[in-house]
């Protein structure tokens, strides 16, 4: 019996060490995930810009067409290195240079694309309440300021209303600044497509909601993120 | 007669205004090239260090023991898969997802190599004698700051000298803090090499020859660098 139950209780510690370190793991993978996100937009948004100026030199009536970064990178990637009635002569070498900078970029472009459907793909093993109801960027990023799955479980809705919003909740503190109704959620549809004096409300709503998706997530509970989000449209868009 | 003194100045005019043309854009080029080769090295530390942080969940003994940003993007690359005693199980999408950041960013590290060659190429034909004496780099940001080898040639050895110091220059003169005493040239080896006491004279040394570079590559003078560059090394090194 004393045995039996040393061997159940060895199984469940097993059980346990097992969840706890894939839980840590699959927290820091999403982490570090949207952070690298983050990081490849911006670095496309500069590298873009850059390769923007320079084919403008050889191209500038298509550089002035095109408004989109990511489209006059694919742009310059299929051109076939014809100047333009105005633009400067550029040889091969200079041809090469511009397409390696555009090859470049169209690089991170996927990478970023490639980073995307791997978080979500994660949190929809990991934490699916969350990424039905909050998406990809904005869930992954909540659960980056309250640094784990586990933290945003037992967080306030109000603490989650306001993730992201940090500096601006400091400063408030600080000084006296207005205090800020909302962090990352502003993005989020059903804040944004509300009118704007439901936008508080909608937000405290949201973040309720969301709260309940993290708990369930953290306690394997039901996928409940679609009625959720059902209810939150029917309310305020 | 008349019209022999057409043609000539017709043909005169042309090869005048291809000159001109080439020559625009050649320091365009140049210009373009190196402000890229700029902006791809700080995203390759960005890009690196973050892969750097997620790779320490996976493999921190090894993580902890690379200390060049560069190389660990190749030991990333070429990494198996295991994780080692003290880091987190990676599944097979974390390890893919983490191989695509450390593709992104090498092609990055390839694509700044290969803008580096490009550039020397094409300053080799454009201005041999500023970089034979200044080097890529150095003299790639002088042509920027200069804006043009043409303007280059026409400014005096004191103003090169401080190319690339316009912010602390400024900042001399509204506040009368101290005036700088170098720019760019100042990770010249001639001016880094030399002794505290000499780095002065031998920055004015060194941009008074650049000067005269510029003045030799804007008139298609002969190949002087390497003379210049003896005779400095000599004097201070």
């Amino acid at each position: 019996m004393s045995d039996d139950f040393q061997n159940i209780r060895k199984k469940l510690l097993d059980i346990t060490k097992k969840k706890v370190s894939e839980s840590v793991s699959k927290d820091n993978m999403i982490i570090n995930a949207i952070s690298n996100v983050e990081e490849l937009d911006k670095t496309i948004n500069v590298l873009s810009g850059r390769l923007r100026e320079w084919y403008a030199l050889e191209n500038p009536e298509v550089e002035d067409k095109i408004k989109d970064n990511e489209h006059l990178v694919s742009i310059v990637l299929d051109d076939s290195g014809e100047e333009s009635i105005m633009g400067a002569t550029f040889d091969e070498d200079d041809e090469k240079a511009l397409k390696a900078m555009a090859v470049a970029t169209s690089g991170l472009i996927q990478t970023k694309q490639f980073l995307l459907i791997y978080l979500e793909k994660t949190m929809k093993e990991f934490c699916p309440n969350v990424l039905g109801l909050a998406g990809v960027t904005i869930g992954a990023r909540l659960l980056r300021e309250a640094k784990s799955l586990r933290r945003m479980a037992i967080l306030q809705s109000g603490t989650i209303q306001l993730l992201g919003a940090e500096k601006a909740l400091f400063r408030h503190l600080r000084s006296g600044a207005r205090s800020p109704k909302y962090g990352h959620i502003v993005n989020h549809p059903v804040v944004s497509n509300s009118k704007t004096v439901n936008r508080g409300k909608a937000a405290r709503a949201l973040a309720d909601k969301l709260s309940m998706c993290a708990r369930l997530d953290f306690f394997n509970g039901e996928y409940k993120a679609d009625f959720y989000y059902d209810e939150l449209k029917k309310k305020f868009n």
